[in-house]
């Protein structure tokens, strides 16, 4: 995709998370776009995230979900003030909640897609639904609370 | 500790788990113990298991809390048989949901502690409680659903 992922737009003080940050070397380096009203995340894991032979590790699953989920916030929040994400003052969040139904066992070797919708924006909360499926079938269902950041934990730039 | 980890009980083919296999070598290595009617299991994040700097990326702790408690599912269900963890037929969990309610930010480069409880067991379902903590700290509480892996899914030895 040519657009730049909401993550890129993270500034570098808070780009070293380990799902979603551009300048974590070993992390995975999530990316999240618009796709209409949803975000869309998509995502192939390695042969070493595996749960048993032939499924994908569910703490992968939860940490997808979790980086897509703050990444959304974020950009929820931007779109609603109609503002474009590269202007001041930035958005960061912080998950409050994080609850993942497994419906099926994720086959392991295909790509993942996790899309998730803004539930509710208020104030300095954003609850989302997100789904990760794999080519078209649901793998796992999630319902995410994230938080703005508070200003005491932002490192300075 | 000298006693044996329930993950170190796992047969070899159901032992590449990126969260608690021991024979994942890119992997968490997740052990966990008995110690009275708990469980627990002690981990040391590594530097670039971070969200923001100085604190603990969320994922890992939600696989921390979701590898902990399928291996607490299965400790349990040999101990409500009354059964050695080397006995069989072997025991083996799936995480059916995952809710992680984040308390506070878990500070990075000290020892996490992740202490697990079962609330119910019944047929093929364990739910538990668990808490990780940092020092006496509460950083995040959560509850997991486990359930028997099916058998079609058990690959063979």
């Amino acid at each position: 995709m040519n657009q730049k992922a909401f993550q890129d737009y993270y500034p570098d003080h808070l780009s070293h998370c380990y799902g979603c940050g551009r300048l974590n070397q070993y992390g995975l380096q999530v990316k999240s776009y618009w796709d209409g009203d949803e975000t869309v995340c998509r995502f192939q894991p390695q042969p070493y995230h595996i749960a048993i032979p032939g499924y994908v590790y569910g703490g992968l699953i939860a940490s997808l979900i979790d980086c897509h989920c703050t990444g959304t916030a974020a950009a929820a929040s931007y779109r609603a003030e109609g503002r474009a994400m590269d202007t001041e003052p930035p958005f960061r969040f912080v998950t409050a909640s994080l609850h993942v139904d497994y419906v099926r066992p994720t086959p392991l070797g295909v790509l993942l897609e996790v899309r998730a919708s803004v539930k509710e924006l208020k104030g300095r909360k954003v609850v989302m639904t997100a789904i990760l499926s794999v080519e078209g079938a649901v793998c796992a269902r999630a319902e995410v609370v994230a938080v703005r950041m508070p200003d005491h934990l932002i490192p300075k730039a």
